[in-house]
């Protein structure tokens, strides 16, 4: 069995959740599994007060490696042990959670498409593109509603990284995607396109 | 039997009819008809001098009221009778082509996705993205090559009404579509895509 790979890219606050959770919704639990690049945050050696300052928003930061090594585990038909991110402590934790494989593999995150040996491994490569102010938007809705923080401190953060590193590194993966979805309107006709190509896909590699 | 309708717009250059051939070629030649709206500008009751000036690249200039009733007829199952037009009178024809109505009708055009009615009407709406200098260069060596048209000529129409109209009517109806192609590198997967979910809708629409 051959493992359908599906990238879903797209800066923060586009929407891309909404695009996989509704692809995961449309299979059987077992057959969808979902790595997020988010838990792929490298381990660092480096105290706290130092660590705080690293620019999370920068590829760098992400362990590439071992993330293309987990998904070519995956389609092997290995489980994995995926890394799990602590947000509060900035540090990879020393527990990891096992994911057992499955027919369909999404990989999720803004700077997913990013890496070259991601792209090569994915059947179907998706770009959510969603205008700047309305990605602000939800981003500073999200962070000061749930997780506490204050309108300055989302607004510095995304001035300082959040913006030029998107610029420099998630809009011009764009091109690489196979479909833009724009997210102004429904993407429901996208998202059935997608899970009609999946279909396609399950029924010609297990033939 | 019900007709599966799908809208491809984008730039002058784009790639619109490398799309819709991809996806002509997927199905047999009496299922897929192709309505193209260059086909409908309008007729022009002025003289020759003064038609010439007409901004073609104007919405206004197109009889969307005719490619609407003509888009229900042919889901009706009925046949039309399509306008031609002469591009070097710069008028529509007397004579029509008889075009059968298909179980796919592809509607091709830079404003397709300008008109709500065809908006509404689509099962699929697709736009071709490409960069707005490899669109010109595009449209530049066609007309020059092919038109016979020189460099000054193709730089003053380009500047003077394809690019503004461009700006205006074609790039903003980018949001409307489900799916927007770039058009970087290869689009064999969209289009693959595409041709998935339209063997999908025919499934369901015919049992």
């Amino acid at each position: 069995m051959k493992v359908v790979v599906i990238s879903v890219a797209g800066g923060s606050g586009s929407g891309k959740t909404t695009v996989v959770d509704k692809i995961i919704k449309s299979f059987k639990k077992r057959e969808v599994r979902v790595l997020r690049l988010d838990d792929y945050y490298k381990y660092s050696p480096l105290p706290f007060e130092e660590r705080i300052k690293i620019n999370y928003d920068h590829p760098q930061s992400l362990d590439f490696d071992l993330f293309v090594e987990q998904i070519h585990e995956l389609c092997d038909g290995k489980a994995i042990e995926k890394p799990l991110y602590d947000y509060i402590d900035h540090q990879r934790k020393t527990e990891t959670e096992e994911i057992e494989p499955s027919k369909i593999l999404i990989l999720e995150g803004i700077l997913v498409m990013s890496d070259e040996r991601v792209r090569n491994l994915s059947d179907i490569k998706v770009y959510v593109d969603t205008d700047a102010d309305l990605r602000f938007i939800r981003r500073m809705l999200r962070d000061t509603k749930e997780r506490g923080r204050s309108v300055d401190s989302v607004v510095n953060q995304y001035l300082k990284t959040v913006k030029p590193m998107h610029e420099a590194f998630v809009e011009p993966t764009k091109k690489y995607a196979d479909i833009i979805i724009p997210n102004d309107y429904s993407h429901d006709v996208a998202v059935n396109m997608m899970i009609a190509k999946i279909h396609e896909i399950l029924e010609d590699k297990n033939q």
